[in-house]
């Protein structure tokens, strides 16, 4: 952040230490590559990322630079000597709720040097009041520079950050999680996986659920039969019109019995065009 | 899982090797409790748990014996040199599918000794194509005696394994990620909150956004004025009544706005009480 050469430390046992509000980079490992799709975590949780997603094709990716992970701990923001970051819920109620003020100051590190513009790097809180997550949102993200994440612990956040910086809410379900960290986990992997690169077949993604708005067909593979189970002879005819033509009737049957709504906004769509 | 008293090992300088189909407990630190809420976890990632669940007042359950966790490693159960898992799928594609032999092995370990009943402990897949995911099935796996969840890959699981074992498919969102691993451990963690003391307050889970089937009010703490913005003078006022009332009035107000679906589906309920 500033010109000045590092001085040299005098002492050889052991590494300096230095007073810094910025927090090391806990991935020192990835590759930083200015243009490189970033997603930035504030979380008390810091230690719990990558998790899964340093595993398999999203770590993979990670590992080769595809895409990069900051996580921000925000007790470093804390105050007093057990660095504090929250207090009981004004008007009274169980729970504690994550200070404005300690907020503010991760977002403003977080955001130094990324776009200003929110269409190109949103700041995005994980919570069950906020637009229920799906694969638009996803493709959305990963057409993005990157984004910063705000992982909410005990009763939530102070209302007045999300109005402060126009953070985006979203909600990973219909359920309550103990915090946000998880839920900003299956964000990532859902955006993640789209960025170019980071899945091997690009196939793949074209033709899974949701891509044309109905759920995935029936898989099978070997053995041929199993238990007295055989594959529908269909999959094994070779014959690909039919096989194709098979799938679709089992995605559209399957997407009707199980999500009618998905099926109403599919018929929707059709009909509107 | 016999009687036969173990022999103790002639060698002095290592542990005895010996050979077994069943993987060993990763979380040995983790007491098993006769009763304990358990979540069995067939996964190819099974370093990837407890993950974020052995953070927080999750993982200070687990650690007390409030809750279990077993995860189980599928490639164990592979054949072949790579202990190979999947097969390309039948009719041709992209990808690779887990194959339904393999998987049962998998399963078959799982379900020693845990009931019958899928009632009393379902197994359940994570998959897109399934039942979303809310609080009300939280609730009805939290009253479980606990759960086998499987935790997919590469383009799913031979649909054959999901009708041998009745296997309930439950989705996260319409969105598509890299595996089941994250998905499982939200599903966990909105689960394992519900059981009973794992929260160390229990008003605060009551309270929380889909309880009552409201979004959450909007929640303040000090300091009082941050950035020109104050505190709702309601919530300083010290009268309880209007506090109530007005995080009530917010409630249905960000219901209304953010989750008419939601609103639509509470007043209908209304309507017939």
């Amino acid at each position: 952040m500033t010109d000045t050469p590092e001085k040299k430390p005098r002492s050889h046992g052991r590494i300096a230490v230095s007073a810094s509000l910025k927090p090391r980079e806990l991935m020192t490992n990835t590759p930083r590559i200015a243009g490189t799709w970033t997603a930035k975590v504030i979380t008390l949780f810091p230690g719990a990322f990558p998790g899964v997603l340093g595993e398999s094709l999203t770590g993979k990716a990670l590992k080769d630079g595809g895409w990069a992970l900051e996580p921000i701990d925000l007790r470093i923001f804390g105050e007093g000597k057990h660095r504090n970051v929250d207090d009981t819920p004004a008007g009274g109620g169980a729970g504690m709720v994550l200070r404005a003020d300690i907020l503010g100051r991760a977002i403003d590190m977080a955001q130094r040097g990324v776009p200003k513009d929110r269409a190109k790097w949103p700041i995005v809180y994980m919570s069950p009041r906020g637009k229920p997550m799906d694969q638009a949102t996803a493709r959305r993200f990963a057409d993005c520079a990157g984004m910063t994440i705000l992982c909410g612990r005990f009763e939530g956040v102070d209302e007045r950050v999300l109005e402060e910086y126009d953070i985006e809410e979203v909600s990973l379900g219909d359920f309550v999680l103990t915090g946000g960290e998880i839920a900003a986990q299956a964000m990532l992997d859902a955006t993640v996986r789209l960025l170019p690169g980071v899945l091997g077949n690009e196939a793949s993604t074209e033709e899974e659920s949701f891509s044309a708005g109905l759920l995935e067909h029936p898989q099978y593979t070997r053995p041929a039969e199993w238990r007295g189970r055989t594959i529908p002879d269909v999959l094994t005819s070779g014959h690909h019109g039919k096989v194709a033509e098979w799938r679709r009737e089992m995605s559209e049957k399957f997407t009707r019995e199980r999500r009618p709504d998905l099926w109403e906004n599919l018929s929707r769509d059709q009909d509107e065009n």
